[in-house]
């Protein structure tokens, strides 16, 4: 609604719009007017932002303001963006459209819709006990308003214990409940990140890790993770040094989206360079349950932490369902009642029943996610067997644990892929998504959280969509109604 | 952490702290390093706050600068300040004291603590059978990865129903379902008020709405609310039109901590001068069920809305229970997607479980509001009750529903009184909390929440350090580690 984008940001958000796949045939300001949609379906240019005037993108882009001109119209007349005289232009969702649980848009009727855009699974069969038991113990709670900031005290001693059982003594005091680990992520960001200040995450990282920061208007550095080895030790330290960041943000355990597991030596010298350099360690622990084939993990980052400088960050998302909404933060006892402080002005605290849910399942732990890493095991199996049937031209690391796997395609055509995939009923979230400049173009995240048939599925569905890509045949630029 | 106070803005929150009530005997020093730690027990410090360096608190407060270093010194030793040596100091919490519900600081240990700081009841008796039904309807949902940006469907549908039974036809695609009304208002501001720009409320407001509003660097300007008549709608109207305010929050409905309740004829003008005024007016309705002498109640504000100017809130911890975190937001649809698409970078969505028995307990919404009704005429009863009888020189006007008393006080001893009843076990948000510039010392806010014998209880105990404060013989400055 207030922010408003430059010609020049623009302009490196869309890149090399005048030669996509699929752009064959289409007159400039149809491809420049589908290129702003493909940005805006895959959330790379949000809701609501005000576009640069007509001459400005125009010479931004080196075009005529005549192709501008008539791309802004098209995006009117798709409803793409709304303007008033004087004020200018905005971008708008599409009637018939809404946010999908990915975060990208989504078309309103999806019931054969294979969502790859979200890795999350269904969830565990002790939930429904776990849930009618918690009904059973809320009664004690139901004299008091319900509010408890810093989350119910038998749930911390719960999550203090997982910590002190992985090697890290910690005390409940120390644990702050959250909404889920997005929430922990974005009240960390609130306390320690001043507007504009630096910020350092990994390239690619956790799309709605970078929603909490921009939303913060954080200056983002990233440090690029290989596909194939991972972290470069000296290139992740050297970025720490030179950036003096305010808060670094990583996921040292099954990183999302590609996998990589990072090793005790590095945990260590990260921590003792995050102290010299001045900057708060943000560990998101979202996966560390998820160990598929790794004989001894390495100890938490919090392990090696003298001075307080690790936040770790977690939840029951992953291990358990996302539908609980349970996560929460590991810090000093005063940074968590800062935190809670915090939480006060933005939704006050966690509900007492779901709370009273996450200490059940937390007592099933070792069933649950032994269950839960059997099914992942499956999973990834049907889907590199898909893959291996349908895009071998395909390649990834084989991902030791967590819930994704990132494949490097065999051309620039990630956003095109998503796109097209969309019609054929499979959403999937597009490489740019994981990155901050649309170089991502080239890879593509691919959970393996959904039943083998699903993913066979999929993928046979995208298989099939990336072969028409080449031979160009489909118009997709000049039909609106289906970007999504 | 990072904000820096100001000399002068911290001399004008500090004001007359050299003759407050309590002071007698005490040297400077003590008084100012009292008077600091009374406005961070009171929340308007906050915790993580870089502190004005000695010298230009001593200009600001036109004092020695020796006193200046005394205090802090006192504050250092105290734990309420932490200070670095070339980077200042800091607000930090004592050890020991953890953020109460109310948003406060409290001391650790409060079993035997009446707490008239949070305006909020216990459970409804329908609340566990509504969990356990709840539990057996979870099923359905468990198949997937549990992410309902904009909320499940069957309660938006309930919600809806809620204000079409109101008189303002509302479709599921306007609701967005909210982790409690607090967090709706936060997704508003993020949304609709971009860093720096101005808003409106009145005066005195709900403080965790001047909370969510200061996070976002809002300029806020407030418009004030006779605590005997109510609003002034010329001078609410004139405001509006003078500071074009981005966003104007206004609570119409048992006002928040007023009690009043806004005519429908300032509703229809309020509506129209927001739109001219280029205004979103965002209506709290989290007491609109709370009627407790009125004959008929005005219609909802969103009635007289023609342009999508007004955006309602409202949730369920005020009828029902707040530990559900339950809330909405009435809007357009593409408002709507636009927050749920922030909303994916906050927290993703909120938990399926309260949902689902939020669905269930609005079905048995008139026995349930019924039952509260009843339950909080007896109480405010007993308050008034207990208010002549200790302490008959406050005055009030009577609430016609809501939650809350504004009591104006025979003297500004607001936050000294609140301090002193910590000691004896008594929980209070001072009148200054409710405002801005610490100009609401006279007021105190009383909710009738809790059972009749407490509050007389709590009444009893305030009216015995109230006349303690007037013989100054409490050398409450002197003793740090009673404030909290």
């Amino acid at each position: 609604m207030t922010t408003t984008i430059r010609g020049g940001q623009l302009a490196r958000l869309l890149g090399q719009w005048h030669s996509l796949p699929g752009r064959h045939r289409s007159p400039d300001y149809a491809a420049l007017a589908g290129a702003v949609r493909g940005l805006l379906s895959d959330g790379r240019l949000p809701l609501g932002v005000r576009m640069p005037a007509e001459r400005e993108l125009a010479e931004s882009l080196g075009i005529s303001r005549t192709t501008v001109s008539a791309a802004y119209r098209a995006l009117r007349e798709s409803d793409h963006l709304t303007s008033r005289r004087g004020a200018g232009s905005w971008t708008t969702l599409p009637s018939g459209h809404r946010v999908a649980t990915s975060g990208l848009w989504a078309a309103g009727d999806d019931l054969d819709m294979i969502d790859l855009g979200v890795a999350a699974s269904g969830a565990p069969l002790e939930l429904v006990p776990a849930a009618r038991a918690a009904a059973d113990d809320l009664p004690r709670y139901l004299g008091t308003a319900g509010y408890h900031p810093t989350g119910l005290v038998e749930l911390r001693e719960a999550v203090a214990e997982l910590y002190t059982g992985r090697g890290v003594t910690t005390s409940p005091e120390q644990i702050l409940i959250t909404a889920g680990t997005q929430q922990a992520l974005d009240l960390v960001v609130r306390l320690c990140v001043p507007p504009g200040s630096p910020v350092l995450v990994e390239a690619p990282t956790y799309p709605n890790a970078l929603a909490a920061l921009s939303s913060r208007r954080a200056r983002i550095n990233t440090h690029g993770i290989d596909p194939a080895f991972g972290w470069d030790g000296e290139m992740l330290l050297g970025a720490l040094r030179q950036t003096k960041p305010r808060l670094t943000y990583v996921i040292p355990e099954f990183h999302n989206p590609t996998g990589h597991l990072m090793a005790a030596d590095l945990r260590e010298r990260l921590v003792a360079t995050a102290h010299s350099a001045g900057t708060e360690l943000v560990v998101d622990e979202s996966f560390v349950d998820l160990a598929l084939d790794v004989d001894e993990m390495p100890p938490p980052v919090a392990v090696f932490d003298r001075h307080s400088r690790v936040v770790s960050i977690g939840g029951m998302s992953k291990a358990y369902w996302g539908g609980l909404r349970i996560g929460w933060v590991r810090a000093s006892a005063p940074l968590v009642q800062r935190l809670a402080a915090i939480r006060v002005g933005v939704d006050l605290a966690s509900p007492v029943l779901e709370q009273l849910v996450a200490v059940r399942l937390l007592r099933q732990s070792s069933q649950i996610v032994a269950a839960r890493r059997a099914q992942l095991r499956d999973r990834r199996a049907a889907l590199i067997a898909a893959l291996g049937e349908h895009l071998p031209e395909w390649t990834f690391a084989m991902p030791p644990g967590g819930l994704t796997l990132w494949a490097e395609l065999d051309g620039p055509i990630s956003s095109a892929l998503a796109r097209a995939a969309e019609d054929v009923g499979v959403r999937l979230a597009p490489g740019p998504r994981f990155g901050l400049d649309g170089t991502m173009e080239r890879f593509l995240r691919l959970p393996f959280t959904l039943a083998p048939d699903d993913l066979a599925e999929a993928v046979r569905r995208i298989a099939s969509v990336r072969h028409d890509l080449d031979r160009g045949a489909r118009p997709e630029w000049r039909t609106p109604s289906v970007i999504a």
